[in-house]
């Protein structure tokens, strides 16, 4: 059983703004973390976590419970303490998948773990975005069109600076003719990180029925290859590598 | 100095088809050419061949001279003996430079090297690309506007079916909402290879000054590294690494 | 369940060579399918085919039903049929997996997913190869000691000329001190390709324990993503990107 | 003209132990800017940079005017002040070449840059170094022996703890039978990254002529694409980004 935590800074969601809140009345996370209950079943112990609980909610406790973390920010990325950033960067090294979505590019969990500035370019113009599979062999694509469509949406473009990934499984272009790499996979330490674009607070994008099969394909594909080890507070991934 | 040959299987234009003799009244060869010599002056010796030629202009002794091969073909693919493909790709192999143009992506060389059956989907209606750098430090992107523009074009769509790349350097829009990896580069022994998609005897591309930028630049980028070693026919690269 | 079919050459064996015999009385091939059934189970059916069955063993209809295909090819590469490599490497391109071993790396169907010469450096003085994991977290390293230790193993030494690997698993170095990408993966159109040099007819490789767990990984690692598509013999996987 | 400054933490050389002031009795950073000045003469600028200076010696100022930067460091990674850190990754963004030397793989600069913990195995025992060329085409191997040969080393091992490489060059084997990745290349956002691990404060590495072709290679490698821009300190890479 894959044990997910999503994870998002509930911000936007909290503020009144009417437009957010007819698509995430609850809240991103509520939305993402149904979708993954929702096809993942019985596969799958989903729970959620924001910036306002303690430690974010993102004690080492949980993190060492946790198979894949979902990664939701936005406007609060300054307000992530660099201690849970700390503690999230070091489980992702020792075998922790992340997901990270949509404005999470800038979080400091992903800048931390790609060593780029992460920018784009991007025109909030509910634009329709086509979200292209130039993998199809790759677990995260499976089950879905070619292309999804996704009616409105803002634009994020190329470019995208972040290092080469991994693995380039979707690419997007929007009504204005921009390209991005909207789906690109990493590896770093012994986990494995997935940034997908598509999704936004002003956007039902995760009620979408594809996205949705995406963030579950992702949620698998993220977990750990091994059982995660024992990881204690004073222990360091590093230190693995020294001794093997 | 940079020994280029730039080859076409020059059909298209010898079949009085007032549109292709329109942009390339000599040739697609002809225009590649003159962009080549234009913007690499004295630093390269560009000729040309043809299919119609002798071994199709490819004999051992002009291979073993040049540099950097450019290669544009479309509906004669089958018409090239597998005898000039083997030395083409043995050249490869040893060190020479290949750029494969647009329709090329099917040509017996191109395949033969990539290992997969290049497929890709294409729809003729005169729609703008858009050729988006994403590789912003790569030699190849270097000189050009983000995005290049075309006004009218073939379009090559996603799945296109090759090897990942080793790098990648453009991605291209089409009015239909299409995405394509345009500007692909891979080693092939020690060679190195560019696929380069826009380029189609129906429009005037290979006129476009930023087109023309991106094939010279190509031609610097594939030019091998050190100065090519004497290999005579009854030589194969294969043991050379026998031999270090 | 992963069907799998471990093809092999099978001339070595038939000679009356008595260290080859020694190691391999009923042939590589059957050594090999042993690893696989008893560490696989009832997860996947384990058949055999070698070059001497009509179309050596690998039909249309058994490619069709096959899901990963294990090749071991070391003297009688050219006796193998034209028709019968592109019936192989049609099957990849559709979604088989391929997993080549040891001088296999010369065969038709390797040389032709590759592109390249795929020429190596060798030496057989019975020396002990350690195969070293630079891939912790993937698939086919798991359950196997850091290095594995093959006591007698013939050498096979850098420069591989093989394009840059999808993913490196394995890298291994020899008592002379040569070092080998030993493990290295592709993807070829839908299908998977994982390349292992240990494991040679004149030295029990495909004995050892840590072998057999790196094959079984392999052959689980290579299955196709999703359930092999109806192939029949007169469509190709060509055809499927064209109509996406 | 290239500008290089070599970077040395410059701690081991000044506290009198005699091996290390019998290899480098004015620091490594002097030995490795001879080198530098020795082969690339008027093709470059090399000046030279320590820990003790005034901001390290890597002012605003300076890094602006600097093409490529060699970084040396060993024991005193925890005294350089994150200012200058982020100052050297910006420019890194901005298009400034790093040449990361030996134990400089824990520095702040690259482990910032990587995203990973770096960590490896090591083994000081003075043991054979071989370190293989596996990129045969690659501008930095060009010109030294297969294998280049170093007497005397401190042992790195794997499993090194690094992001895939864009390019790998180098790998090296022991006296011990353990491999490395000794020479791997990477792209953050506009600059280049090389890592090359052989060198060390107890053994002349440095004064190895194959190892100062190597590092001019190198520097010639990892020089800007493009002339570096002007990025004054309130400027920041990211928004160039934005901008395109």
């Amino acid at each position: 059983m894959t044990r997910i935590v999503v994870w998002n800074e509930y911000v936007h969601e909290t503020r009144g703004d009417e437009v957010v809140l007819g698509n995430y009345p609850d809240g991103i996370h509520a939305v993402v973390a149904d979708g993954l209950r929702e096809l993942l079943g019985a596969d799958a112990d989903v729970t959620t976590a924001t910036l306002q609980e303690p430690e974010h909610g993102l004690t080492e406790e949980r993190l060492a419970a946790t198979d894949v973390l979902f990664w939701w920010g936005h406007i609060a990325h300054d307000q992530v303490s660099d201690e849970v950033v700390d503690r999230v960067v070091r489980h992702v090294h020792a075998g922790m998948g992340l997901v990270v979505l949509h404005s999470g590019h800038y979080s400091k969990p992903f800048t931390r773990l790609m060593g780029t500035t992460c920018s784009l370019k991007w025109r909030n113009d509910g634009e329709r975005e086509l979200v292209w599979t130039i993998a199809p062999d790759h677990p995260i694509a499976q089950g879905v069109p070619h292309p999804i469509v996704i009616d409105r949406q803002e634009m994020y473009g190329e470019q995208f600076d972040i290092p080469r990934p991994d693995e380039e499984v979707f690419l997007s272009t929007f009504d204005g003719g921009e390209v991005f790499r909207s789906g690109v996979a990493y590896r770093r330490g012994l986990g494995k990180v997935f940034y997908f674009s598509p999704g936004d607070q002003e956007y039902p994008v995760y009620h979408h029925p594809d996205i949705r099969r995406v963030l579950a394909n992702a949620a698998e594909w993220a977990a750990p290859t091994a059982p995660r080890r024992d990881l204690t507070a004073d222990q360091h991934p590093r230190d693995w590598f020294l001794n093997r």
